[in-house]
C-alpha cells in the first residue's frame, strides 16, 4: 500500500493533488519538490505537502510513488533522470497534457525488468491559470482522469500492486479513470482541448489588436465573449510544451478550422450557413 | 407617460421586455403578437402580455409605444408597414442586433413631421436558445442597453417625451443606457459579438464531424469545450437576419481571425507562439 509519496513540481495539478490526496484519507507522507522553491513553500503552507525536499532524486529514492505534475518536457528530462535511480519497488506516474512521448518514454525507460514502473496518466481538469496558490482538493471530483498504459507492459507484483493502489487512488480523489491508447488520447485532445485553446488565444489576440483600447468594449462584451476568450488568460508557460508534442495533430485541427471558417464566411448569405448551424446544433445536443 | 405597449414578437426578448416591465412596475397595457401564435400564448399564460393581438396593426395604432422584438428582416419590414399608419404621438423602438440598416430606415421613414418617432434600441442580452419560454424579467439586469439614435432627428415634444420615458423605462429593468454610432455599433458588435457566435458554430460543426461519434468525447470534454462550444446552440433562425445585414463587418472580422489561426498553426514551435499568448492575456487583464 502506497505510504510515500513524492510530487515533481507543485504548482496547481501537483499542489491539488497533495491536497486531495489529505482531504480523501490519505495519512502517509507527501514530499514535494519545485523549481521556483517559493511555489513549493505555498503547498507546503497550504497543507498539500509535509516537506519540501531540496535534492529532488533522493526525495524520489525514499518514496513510493513519484508524481511528476510538471510541464511535459519536463516530465521527459525527469523520466530519464529518474530512471536509472529508481529500482522495481517504485512507480512513477504523470499529470501530462500529451501523452504519446510520454508512453513511448515510458516503454523505453520503464516497465521492463530491474526497472520502475511507469504509469501513463492524465487528468482533464485545470484551470485557466497556474500555480500552488490556486490549488484546490476537489479539483479533480467529476473529472475524468485518463491513463495510457500499454497492455504490453510487464511489472513484478510490487509494482503491479503499486498502480492498482494508485488507481484507487485517483478514484478516491472523486475522479473517473478511463484507459485509453496514447496515440488516440492526443488525437482526441488536439481536438478537444487543444483547438479550443488555441482558438480562444488567437481570438483573444486579435480581439486585443483590433478593439483592446476601444472604451465601449466592456460595455458590449456579453457572456459570450467572456466565455469564448477566458482560456486567452491561460499562460503560454502552460501550453508550450502541448504545442511541442502534438504539433500534427493541432496542426491538423487548426487548418481544419480555418477551412472552416473561411466556409462561413463566404456562406454568409447562402442557404450553406442553415447546415453549419444545424451540425453545430446537434454537437451540442449529444 | 408611456401607459399602452405594443409588442411585436413574442420570443425571448419581447417576453422578457414583458415580464421585466411588469416586474419594474409598469401599470399600463401590454399587447403582444407573434408571427406563431404559440408563442404569443406562451407569453401571455407567462403573464409578459395582458393581451394577444388578433391584428397587429390596429394594436400599433392603440398602443403608444411599439417594441418591434422580431428579427432583423422582420424589424424593417413592421418599419415600412408602421410607417404609414402611425403618427407623431407614436414612439417605434427596437431590438435588433444590427443598427445600420435600422437606423437609416428610421432615418427615411420616421423622425420627422407628421411621422411617428423611432428610437433605434439593441440589448445586449440573450440566451443561446430563444423562445417566450426561456423569458425571464431579470434577463436585462445588468446588461447594456444601446442606443443608436441620431442627434440629427427633430421630435415633436410629445415623441421626444415617449422617448425620454421609454429610455428611463430602460433603466428601470436594470439595464445601463450607452449611445453609440449606428455604423460604430455593427462594427463592434461583429468583433465581441458575431466573430464569437461564428467561430463557436465553425468549431461545434468542425467539432460534429469529426468527433461527433467518438464515444470517449463526453468523458475528454472539460469546462474549456462547453463554454467554447455552447454558443453552438444558437438557432441558425436567430442568426440569419444579423448575418445578412452586418455581412461586411463579420466577413472582415472572419478573414482576420483565420490569419490569425495560420499564424497559430505556423508558429506552434516557434517564440511568436509566446507573442500570441501575451497578447491573449492582456485581452483578458482589461
Amino acid at each position: 500500500m502506497i505510504e510515500r509519496i513524492a510530487i515533481f513540481g507543485t504548482g496547481l495539478l501537483g499542489a491539488s493533488a497533495g491536497l486531495a490526496l489529505r482531504a480523501n484519507g490519505f495519512n502517509g507522507s507527501i514530499a514535494g519538490w519545485n523549481r521556483s522553491p517559493e511555489q513549493a513553500q505555498t503547498a507546503l503552507q497550504m497543507g498539500a505537502l509535509d516537506s519540501v525536499a531540496t535534492d529532488p532524486l533522493q526525495m524520489a529514492r525514499e518514496s513510493q510513488v513519484v508524481l511528476l505534475a510538471t510541464p511535459v518536457h519536463a516530465i521527459l528530462d525527469w523520466m530519464e533522470k529518474l530512471a536509472g535511480v529508481l529500482g522495481p519497488d517504485h512507480l512513477v506516474t504523470d499529470v501530462g497534457s500529451t501523452k504519446a512521448q510520454i508512453t513511448a518514454a515510458a516503454d523505453r525507460l520503464f516497465n521492463q525488468a530491474r526497472r520502475a514502473a511507469f504509469l501513463p496518466g492524465h487528468p482533464m481538469a485545470g484551470k485557466e491559470r497556474g500555480g500552488a496558490a490556486l490549488a484546490d482538493a476537489e479539483l479533480f471530483r467529476g473529472a475524468v482522469w485518463l491513463f495510457t498504459d500499454d497492455p504490453q507492459w510487464e511489472r513484478c507484483e510490487a509494482a503491479a500492486e503499486l498502480v492498482r493502489d494508485w488507481r484507487a487512488w485517483v478514484t478516491a480523489l472523486g475522479a473517473r479513470v478511463l484507459d485509453l491508447d496514447a496515440i488516440r488520447h492526443d488525437e482526441l485532445v488536439a481536438w478537444v482541448s487543444h483547438l479550443p485553446q488555441l482558438v480562444a488565444t488567437a481570438l483573444s489576440a486579435l480581439l486585443e489588436d483590433h478593439v483592446g483600447d476601444a472604451p465601449e468594449l466592456k460595455d458590449l462584451g456579453g457572456r459570450g465573449l467572456r466565455e469564448m476568450t477566458r482560456l486567452g488568460a491561460s499562460p503560454y508557460s502552460m501550453w508550450r510544451d502541448i504545442a511541442h508534442t502534438n504539433s500534427n495533430a493541432i496542426q491538423n485541427a487548426l487548418l481544419m478550422l480555418e477551412q472552416r471558417l473561411a466556409h462561413v464566411r463566404e456562406n454568409l448569405r447562402t442557404p450553406e450557413l442553415r447546415v453549419e448551424f444545424d451540425k453545430a446544433n446537434r454537437f451540442r445536443k449529444e
